[in-house]
């Protein structure tokens, strides 16, 4: 899957529907993986996005001593990875190996892309203050990836426990959502 | 329609794939409401849901003085209400009178229900440190609603400018997604 630059002024149409992401972090030249739900467009331009990580994951540590990640968006052909990722710990299992999923080189972290997935975004935390009350990090998106084959990828929405909404059909209706409302 | 109570430790299942949501606010006698796709779930028991509405939102204002709000789900038939809500102002229209909307009081604060929505949440503000920098809140749901009878329902997902993406099918993975990823 070759992917291409996408402009950051779009990147919360990738985000907004809500669809499952999979982290990527890397410390001590070690990429793990880990699958989100909890996360949220904040902000247009830069693009920023809310993430909570419970502190119970690996990742949580990795990505608060490097305050770099990747979020990969998949579709629903890697629903089964999805889960395997979220399954496994990093702390013993090299997910990339275990679940065949491809590393490709970051521009702007060390954090890797993920190549099976359709999207991928590049991240520096900006602000950690509420990390130690909520586990909560605000993302700025530095760099933005796409595979522009991909027309109409079917996302998947997690519902709880194995359950995932696959993304339906798209409905186009006339006037945009717009402010003071 | 008719609701029914939902357990709060499984109000994760509702927001967590991403839909849309009307909130409702209500201040000197006066309800608003107002669409919102910039949410995410921050903990699931007691539930609290982390939000972005803009300060140039009238909802903004009057969520910052009541803390209270509900967070209702729409589903595809109401995409045109969800749509309209989002183009007019609380200033100066009554919208549930000019959508055809039906505020049904709610138990725990004074923003109402929608009737017309299949699950409604009532919300508490918890934390508004960020609200100014972020303009970002944490609420907790306090009081859930749902319609028993409403079993598949297709949520909307916002993809920007007046596109929305339909929950589509739902598949069943054998394991869930645990811990220490």
């Amino acid at each position: 899957m070759t992917k291409t630059k996408y402009p950051l002024s779009e990147v919360y149409r990738l985000l907004e529907p809500g669809p499952v992401v999979l982290v990527t972090t890397a410390r001590a030249g070690r990429a793990n993986v880990m699958p989100m739900s909890w996360h949220f467009m904040m902000e247009f331009v830069p693009p920023l996005v809310g993430c909570v990580i419970s502190n119970r994951n690996y990742s949580f540590e990795t990505l608060k001593a490097t305050r770099e990640c990747v979020i990969n968006i998949p579709t629903v052909e890697l629903a089964e990875k999805v889960v395997a990722c979220g399954n496994a710990s990093g702390e013993r299992v090299d997910k990339f190996k275990a679940f065949g999923l491809t590393p490709v080189a970051a521009a702007r972290v060390r954090a890797p892309l993920i190549a099976e997935c359709y999207a991928s975004l590049e991240c520096k935390v900006v602000d950690g203050k509420l990390a130690a009350k909520y586990n909560f990090f605000v993302l700025e998106v530095v760099k933005a990836w796409i595979d522009p084959a991909r027309e109409h990828p079917r996302t998947i929405h997690h519902q709880g426990e194995g359950v995932f909404i696959v993304a339906g059909r798209t409905i186009h209706l006339p006037s945009p959502i717009t402010s003071r409302a």
